[in-house]
């Protein structure tokens, strides 16, 4: 038998967290299932300064906590380690399946984020959040007048190199082949930018340093030899990639990235199914996950109070 | 001489100083010009217990100080009490003129919220957010097992009453008319829910109390008679008015209720435009309001990068 519920949230993070605290507020019997641990990407960033609310720093840690915290005390019930291995849409039933139970819900809200692709190289894990950056959004602004590395090749990478340039004294711009594939108005750019020094044909190999990052030992494919660089952080912009396999299998619709396809009110193309955060390209900001996991929720709300009998 | 940004923000709610706390974090020269104080609606409410990071409810006034404070530390400019009084588009300068100061910006991003319309008897300013409530999403959770009353007609005022009758123990749903303008559905479900009381023909005339609203006097249109009735709160949904009509002379496009029309990366009509929170409809949230806000900044960043020379 099913465990029944009228809302069941997949992901704990921000955007799946608010979805969470939103829709215990609207007395809705809500479920969050987590793989992990509840923060999503939050938890792997060292200091926060851009969510709103919050004028000193703050963990990433810390701010899953207290969110977590919150949807409880609304009366969400938070499920952590239950990955989910399945969904199944039959008429109006959403079922759910993880590999200790079934669910049966009367809508869904799929916040399960993105992952960055890594180097997996050594010291990368390590220096994570100490120097180790993926978002240069996120953390540019710590980096003032230092030098910094990025990596990669696409738009992205070449528009951090912009963005940090602007803030730090330097910027190595490293990438593995002999050609950019961003766009051409940002490599025009880069290539004006005096501060900003192209470092083709090149692979970072290692990370190193003591409490946080020092230098980083780059190979360059050409000549076969390994430099150290002293750089006080590393950008590592070789792209993302959403949760979303087992939901594109159910027959939610995604672009040709891999991300959820949401209409307005975060609707998905399944009624009664709604998407929020990362998975539909909301670029790992905590702010912008967590705005779309309110507008999500309130969608929930209205859709299975329309589908309820006058009663 | 106009004074030069690369951004004004016109605003400073939630929706607002977000975006301000992200424009400077992405070292752009920005200014928050706000006609009151510094919060927006935000400032009226109590206690706010959905603003996810704040398992603790938080005062209105302290969420709005933490955001302008961070906005500052971010290196924004926050003026209050300066209105601005026209805008001019030509060409790709963007003319922002106050009684003090004309400023020509880069990109401008609007976020001046919207205005709930007020009954104007006597004790609805005295006990706003002591009973009075304008918003049952944010505050029906804190009226559970007690008694309340709902002002108004149409769809918004029957889906307060009907989510308020699921949390509180007795709804009156007061309108001044004989029928609701309300969606048949609603309405449908409203007469078949045994805790909500209609009061037809009738008007509020007086919310009373001493601490907080402890009863409301009830004018009968139809027997002239004023009646006492002891509710511990009362939701007012008579209607909301974005504060757009200067944009709108401006040439920025609204929907017939005059909501700012915006695309991706809430983008208005105009280039470089940009507009974030309730003016666009974000239904009073402020963790909406301010996710809009993150994106309006980071697409006025875009903007702004798209339009500099390569140097």
């Amino acid at each position: 038998m099913a465990e029944k519920r009228d809302l069941v949230i997949i992901g704990g993070g921000p955007a799946g967290l608010t979805a969470a605290i939103y829709a215990a507020r609207k007395a809705l019997d809500t479920l969050v299932l987590e793989a992990g641990t509840f923060g999503g990407q939050m938890v792997l960033t060292h200091s926060i300064e851009n969510y709103p609310g919050f004028p000193n720093p703050v963990a990433g840690v810390e701010l899953a906590n207290l969110m977590a915290e919150q949807a409880k005390t609304m009366g969400a019930e938070l499920r952590e380690l239950e990955a989910v291995t399945k969904l199944e849409f039959k008429n109006d039933a959403k079922l759910v399946f993880t590999a200790k139970e079934v669910y049966e819900t009367k809508a869904l809200i799929i916040a399960t984020g993105s992952v960055y692709q890594h180097l997996n190289i050594p010291g990368e894990k390590e220096f994570t959040g100490r120097g180790v950056s993926y978002c240069a959004t996120c953390d540019a602004p710590f980096y003032k007048g230092k030098i910094v590395t990025v990596v990669g090749g696409g738009n992205t990478a070449l528009q951090d190199a912009l963005y940090l340039s602007e803030i730090t004294s330097k910027v190595f711009l490293i990438h593995r082949r002999s050609e950019f594939r961003a766009d051409e108005v940002f490599q025009n750019r880069v290539f004006k930018r005096e501060n900003i020094e192209l470092v083709l044909n090149s692979e970072v190999k290692a990370i190193k340093g003591k409490e946080k990052v020092e230098a980083i030992d780059v190979f360059n494919k050409q000549t076969s030899k390994i430099k150290e660089v002293k750089v006080d952080g590393i950008f590592i912009a070789i792209g993302q990639v959403p949760v979303s396999k087992l939901w594109q299998d159910a027959g939610i619709k995604t672009n040709e990235r891999g991300y959820i396809i949401v209409k307005d009110h975060q609707e998905t193309n399944i009624p009664g199914v709604f998407a929020a955060g990362d998975v539909t390209g909301a670029k790992g900001q905590i702010i912008i996950a967590a705005g779309q996991g309110a507008i999500a929720a309130l969608s929930a709300y209205d859709h299975i109070k329309a589908k309820e009998k006058p009663a």
